[in-house]
């Protein structure tokens, strides 16, 4: 779990716009150089890696610089993380509805 | 699932403030009445009000009006969408991974 609300702000900042969940998907399928994960978004090198450095302080993409090139990879973290908060509010909300079933049924 | 890239803005969006979580952790305990649901917040009824609105967008609240009072109540489509986007990826992901671990096991 992650410890300050200001990380979950960044978590979920980070997968609110269509460019970074675009790129959070591709990386779902393997590791990719910046330069691949750019190719099919409509925007510049430099605002690709803008949207890198959101991912990667949200802990949703690591990356790593061999030679001249920066390959990024998904960091699993982040989106288990994400997931996990919001399996606790279902479940709490599940847990809600089975009581009120319970006192409903009790009633009867 | 969601149509648009633009629900999941919103939705991941409605998330990225720790007031609007606030709310929907208040709300999974069950029904709250707007005035309710401002007490513990350090803002504005009006600041309040904006926040669910963002969260009523993002199909993660619903509410009504009887009489004078509005009662919102959380709506279970927003938090299972975006769980199911997560859950999506992280599957993926873990195929991705389970098919290079047979890779490698069969080059040995």
């Amino acid at each position: 779990m992650l410890d300050h609300q200001a990380s979950w702000d960044r978590l979920f900042h980070a997968l609110s716009d269509p460019h970074r969940r675009a790129m959070v998907q591709r990386l779902t399928h393997g590791p990719a150089s910046v330069s691949e994960l750019a190719k099919p978004l409509p925007m510049s090198l430099a605002a690709v890696v803008q949207h890198l450095q959101v991912l990667q302080a949200a802990g949703l993409v690591r990356s790593e610089k061999v030679g001249r090139v920066r390959t990024c990879q998904l960091d699993p973290h982040g989106l288990r993380a994400a997931e996990d908060w919001l399996k606790d509010q279902r479940t709490t909300w599940e847990r809600q509805l089975d009581r009120l079933g319970d006192l409903l049924a009790e009633e009867q």
